[in-house]
């Protein structure tokens, strides 16, 4: 089963690909955007993408991406981020004088240059990139810091494992599909919709789950794409395709100007 | 006045700061928390922030910043993002064959690699460092994408301005200062609030506002460091330090567990 990805082979999206769906193909996306096309296209079964992560927020266009194509998410993930600094065979702990990731992974690992002084944190566009480049560079005093997939393929060695400062990091994965699925099960739902004037029409739009005594689990507001400071809402609740989902979701219909289910699934 | 920015100089912070404090001296801060930490202890009167992009969404650690530390938004400005290609002196667009920029930036200006196939996408950690980057290392086949600023501060030549694709490109910023000033005029306010269960809490904590016709401009949930998937809301209305916002954030903390006032400023 071929699953698309989003950036570089060794990425967390990935480590999230081959855990979703044992023993599938990945093929590698240089922007989200091919990701989705793909998916629509039929050229992979499924994507793998990141929605959230608990430090870092939003992946805003992944979001925007599910709202604009007609894609349809079937699972969802949990991923705990892990980061290894991860050198070329050879190269050992004491000849480090920099360390290239993306900025994030390095802003999570700071207690680790904190602790290592004669390693530079060296900014570079992706986690997994990084190693890639320390490694095809041939650079004998530079590591990167990424996800234990790298290492497997780049064939780098992890000479630190579990770096990160913070041990509740983790990162939510959707499996999208190209047709609608709703696994047994399943038991919360991802809508999009956007109301005329967020003041009061929020608030009625809140109420068609309160009324319901239905549990919101995420709510955010996003501009809409070219349209300065008009925004749509991605909400989460806990509920699958039953009767008071389907009333609700009826009632959205009325005092909202869009309403889009983006996928029921089971809570991971 | 000193004013603290996140990034290198000649990055769009650097453009808006500027354009908020006319004359300033701006104090370039590698992370965002050493932005924030010289607000606190005093070493600069304000920090300009970036906070949204109309694009791009929210810049999460600014939001988490603000509701962490002791700082209060006295002002807003809105900048319109004009992407420029610039390059080392002497250097000619026929020379170009790749240009380095942060790939949120490389993004934006897709057409332009569509219309200038010999021109290669090149990501790097930041707009205006990818010039620096350029400049210094006297690379003559190569540019940086960044604001016009940065041709300013590294003296590059501007070789095409404004190449973006979609101009209703803004990013919003705020002016940061370690004590609470109210400006005359101010009509709007920023806080962030957390509830205990999102279910009803939530529809009861946008009550306080939509009982008193308050206009919510904006909200967002974001985790709560640390604590997996929990939230906390923040959130924009259309008052300023009157009556009716005051009754409002009274009532508000009556059915949240935490609210702060981030700021109350003239809309932008």
């Amino acid at each position: 089963m071929k699953v698309a990805i989003q950036g570089e082979a060794g990425s967390f999206s990935h480590e999230a690909a081959r855990r979703m769906v044992p023993g599938c193909d990945i093929v590698s996306c240089a922007r989200s955007v091919e990701v989705f096309d793909r998916v629509q296209r039929g050229s992979v079964a499924a994507a793998v993408i990141p929605i959230e992560n608990s430090l870092a927020g939003s992946v805003t266009e992944h979001f925007d991406l599910l709202l604009a194509r007609q894609v349809f998410i079937e699972r969802e993930f949990l991923l705990r981020i892990v980061h290894n600094l991860i050198a070329p065979p050879g190269v050992r702990r004491a000849d480090l004088r920099r360390a290239y990731s993306h900025p994030v992974a390095l802003e999570q690992c700071r207690d680790f240059f904190v602790r290592n002084p004669k390693i530079q944190p060296t900014p570079f566009y992706d986690t997994a990139g990084s190693v890639k480049h320390v490694i095809e560079s041939g650079l004998r005093d530079a590591a990167g810091i990424a996800g234990a997939q790298a290492a497997k393929v780049y064939k780098g060695h992890i000479l630190a494992a579990g770096i990160e400062d913070d041990k509740r990091n983790f990162t939510r994965f959707f499996l999208v599909r190209k047709t609608r699925r709703i696994l047994p099960g399943a038991n919360k739902t991802s809508i999009a919709f956007s109301v005329k004037n967020i003041a009061g029409a929020l608030f009625k739009a809140l109420a068609v789950f309160a009324l319901r005594d239905i549990s919101l689990t995420k709510i955010e507001s996003r501009p809409l794409r070219g349209r300065p400071w008009e925004y749509v809402f991605y909400a989460d609740f806990l509920r699958g395709d039953d009767q008071p989902a389907r009333n609700a979701l009826r009632h959205l219909g009325e005092v909202a100007d869009l309403v889009k289910v983006l996928g029921i699934y089971p809570a991971a």
